[in-house]
């Protein structure tokens, strides 16, 4: 299994931790300290020696930051957590601060003291971050204090070591360009940029512009480590060697310069004072390369990563895959939806889901000779009530059945080597209600919304967000969430820049993989949600029209509960969306089943 | 008349003009000087001493600037003057740049040599736009001088004197709050924003502050001045006495100190001096006003217009005002549509409609004892391929014939003392073509979009722009310019800050009036436009739903043209829409009609 359902909350050790950090915060002459969730790299997957906020506080959500002052102790976190982190962290401890409406800077030039010292790890802050950090605590007359080391560090005696995961050679045939292409395109966007080098920090950018993929976090292929790519093509890349056996090593010297992540701040160095121009950005680089840079007499260019576009646009190779592995786990999906539909009500629970979904997947995987890697989250299973929590992780401590008349939310993906998916299906368990059934509508309305929409080029993800919504809103209704984020090619399950949100500003450009997922959720009782990736087409031409437009081809493959849909509310364009939809996925997955499965799924894609 | 139709550029004189102000560049040792088309107000009209770009230059567009070098000459324009512009301006003198893509401070950027100084009058730049062009300028070495005198002012000899236009008193039936509570309500925004002072500079704040309306500059009721309000309650207002009637001038001593404009300098000096916090809007403050609270120790803050919000969103009495105006501007319309069907094809010319429409709103209003004040921009009446340039203004020399087979397109506008009026509608001339008539429908199509919406609070104009064009995009088409704008309450046709369009980032707050004006365009062939004004309604719940929602009233009346609906394009929604709107039109203006207009309204509102 590559999930667990065990409580990984250690509140208990809170109080001790904190009132050691405290003793340190006063020998050496700090006020407070700031504990970010996040590791050196920004991603949304860290390192079990990086998980520094949960070992401090208990927290487990997966965004989120402590302040400690000598007084008092803080944690920030968003609207998602506000009830977990009251049942992960003490409470006599801690006050909850909203890490959106009063985020650490925010809070800091309202209530700190004028002389007030706040130190912080500028390896685990974004150059952006502690602008904005610092502007707050010169507001108020305090100081932000870059420390040399993490008193976190100093203090976790079993802290774990930096992950060694093999790396491994990605594929020319699933990546559909060579490494050495991808860096000389990077290396002219540098010079674009006014640079003479980029330190590239987001693990998922040295993956794919390099053409490898580790296990050094749960979930998500990376391999962590740092890239000086350099605008006349000598590039470094910084990573423990122990990681890389013979013939990725030899393929990575071709390459760049393999250096010890610990030799990083030297070629900075080195670099800062032959005068070099460094891109660094501003909101994935951390404030302590900027230092390195600045305090040794070079330049910083603040550029977005040159990889995050050309990363975003995947190619025919990675379209391929990605159509091939969606075919694959949607043969995974179905299966488990047959099964679940063959149990008594309430003879099941969300683990005993997740854990036979997950079993689907590995054994449809090894089948096709590709295998399951590893999911690409925690599933999230929603039986009832727990629908409605949006970023739900089942434990033992919440398990719960899967009862009759109510509603089974399951969000869940898979990272195989041609593809990373992420789907979600609402089931119907008995009879559910009528407003659930209503309900259900709208969300479906608003997916086949977006899936139908044809749009020109240039037009931005804020610019269609909404059209997931208006058939909610014509019911006095919303979701609390954006429509889709991106994902990634055998990587991040939620990539930038892509996404379509009110804060999507980004343009929605060929070959951009989307998550298209619009939901409903009504605390205390159920929720809905309904998921499919989609990827932007080429623009075209439709007949008598002026300007070429895009559209979006989806990819994943599975029917969606015909129970759940109140006929008479879908109107005959949502129709023909539908059943041409479920007619495709008969057609494609048909050949890779058999038996009770077979007659489900053509129950289940049946036109309507 | 309040529009002519004379050509009013004067381009031969150009390059004479240009000529000295370069002999004054060399004379003052400057080698460029920015010519922006703005006043000190930034508004869209200027009273006629401000038109200096048309002076220098001949361009008359409304928005624009120019860089006048000893060796070249550059004129900026965006898209919808492109054309124009070409007509306009001594193409052998000057260049054209994109005011959208390459405006001056990236130009200069990209342009300028090391070393070069650059003069400007920082009365007619804002706080924003001299921060760009500085930046620009300090990255290629060059200077920005900031001038004591205009040269153009030096140079135009026979340049007007500033307006002088009486102000009157606007009455509190129609403001609907007097205006010393207005300014009670400012004051706290002023201390909210951590000033002591503000500094307003946009005359459509002043008048909707102090309850007052002028006529200083075209179209728009405005008496041009500045106000500074305190956090503590003393306000000055600067406005040359002369505007200003014995009962004008007693009503605002009572609600300010009045000053001469002269006398903004010293009272601004005297306020930094003792340490003010004078609150600027950097979008609409000059410049020079930081300069004098800069320069004499005073703190400048930067905050939006405290008035812009309240004065977007518009109280009871001037929603009540709006909807007398649009029924009364509606039977002018309606009686020009009536008149307009009746003539022979080929019979009538643009300026023959403007004209008689013009007349139609001063006789009704007359009649109705609220005289029209103004039209509220020059009126664009585009026959045939005239209606495919957006910003059209008819002349003599423009002047096309109404023909049979074509579209019409008329988009006017009027200032009545309760209300500000902004219409379009497009109509059949003889038989237009299948095209025509499908373009017409998706532009409807649009409009009914934006009419039906309900959306939650804290939606915003860029949020919901899109659905005015998903009918244009599934046929591949789209429109060039944002859905709607901001329209005041005898105010701006044009105000900030609320719009529906991909820059609208402003939310949609109860009572704001916006317009809902979808389009098409097909260059040298025709144009289409479809404009309602619509106001964002309270918040309410709909039954079963969760959150409230507001959605938006229409404020205009008159019968979109039935002959260019394809019927069987429109589905029952649109259908009921527009059929309940043609009722509604009936029900409100017939009882205002008689005879043969009665009875063409009749048919124009009969159902579909």
């Amino acid at each position: 299994m590559f999930q667990t359902f065990d409580v990984k909350s250690d509140a208990d050790a809170g109080p001790r931790r904190v009132a050691d950090l405290r003793v340190w915060l006063t020998e050496n002459g700090l006020d407070g300290f700031l504990v970010p969730r996040s590791d050196e790299h920004q991603g949304e997957y860290v390192a079990a020696r990086s998980e520094r906020l949960r070992w401090l506080t208990g927290f487990t959500g997966s965004a989120g930051a402590a302040l400690i002052m000598r007084e008092r102790a803080l944690i920030f976190v968003d609207g998602r957590y506000q009830l977990q982190v009251r049942s992960e962290v003490d409470m006599r401890l801690f006050s909850v601060e909203s890490l959106i409406d009063n985020p650490p800077a925010a809070w800091i030039s309202e209530n700190l003291g004028k002389g007030a010292r706040i130190g912080f790890d500028p390896w685990l802050h974004t150059v952006g971050d502690v602008k904005a950090l610092r502007e707050a605590c010169e507001k108020v007359g305090a100081t932000l204090v870059a420390l040399e080391r993490n008193p976190i560090d100093i203090l976790w005696t079993n802290q774990p070591s930096p992950p060694l995961a093999p790396v491994a050679i990605h594929p020319n045939a699933l990546a559909g360009q060579l490494a050495k292409d991808k860096l000389v395109q990077l290396a002219s966007s540098i010079t674009l940029d006014g640079a003479t080098h980029a330190v590239i920090t987001d693990p998922s950018s040295i993956a794919w512009a390099f053409n490898i993929r580790g296990n050094d976090v749960p979930h998500t292929p990376l391999a962590l480590g740092f890239a000086i790519l350099a605008a006349e093509g000598l590039h470094r890349l910084f990573m423990d060697k122990r990681k890389l056996g013979r013939e990725t090593e030899a393929y990575l010297t071709q390459l760049a310069d393999l250096h010890a992540p610990s030799e990083l701040d030297d070629a900075l160095v080195a670099i800062a004072k032959a005068g070099g121009r460094v891109a660094l950005d501003p909101a994935l680089a951390a404030e302590r390369l900027r230092m390195v840079v600045e305090d040794n007499g070079g330049t910083v260019v603040s550029a977005t990563d040159p990889a995050r576009l050309p990363r975003a646009t995947k190619n025919n190779a990675e379209l391929a895959g990605a159509r091939s592995a969606h075919r694959r786990d949607a043969v995974a999906v179905i299966k488990l939806l047959a099964w679940l539909d063959q149990q008594p009500a309430g003879s099941l629970d969300e683990i005993s889901v997740v854990t036979r979904l997950e079993k689907s997947r590995a054994s449809v995987g090894e089948e096709a000779q590709m295998p399951l890697r590893d999911v690409s989250f925690d599933t999230i299973a929603g039986a009832g009530p727990n629908g409605a929590i949006m970023h739900y992780r089942v434990s033992q401590q919440t398990n719960r059945k899967i009862e009759d008349g109510t509603l089974f939310l399951l969000d869940s993906g898979a990272q195989y080597q041609d593809g990373t998916t992420d789907i979600t299906r609402t089931m119907a368990v008995g009879r559910p209600s009528d407003e659930m059934r209503q309900r259900f509508t709208m969300v479906l309305k608003g997916l086949i919304a977006i899936s139908t929409l044809r749009f020109p080029a240039g037009t931005r993800g804020m610019d269609i967000d909404a059209f997931a919504r208006v058939a909610h809103w014509k019911s006095g209704c919303d979701f609390a969430h954006g429509t889709g984020h991106g994902v990634g090619s055998y990587l991040s399950v939620h990539e930038g820049p892509q996404r379509i949100a009110k804060t999507g500003t980004e343009k929605l450009l060929e070959g951009m993989i989307l998550s298209n997922e619009p939901g409903y959720y009504k605390e205390g009782e159920y929720g809905i949600r309904l998921e499919n990736l989609i990827v932007v087409t080429p623009a075209e031409l439709i007949g008598g029209g002026d300007i070429a437009m895009h559209r979006f081809e989806t990819l994943t493959l599975v029917p969606i509960d015909r129970r759940l849909i109140v006929t008479v509310l879908i109107n005959e364009e949502e129709r023909a969306w539908l059943n041409d939809y479920h007619a495709r996925v008969a057609d494609e997955i048909t050949p890779m089943l058999g038996g009770a499965e077979l007659a489900w799924l053509e129950a289940a894609t049946a036109p309507l």
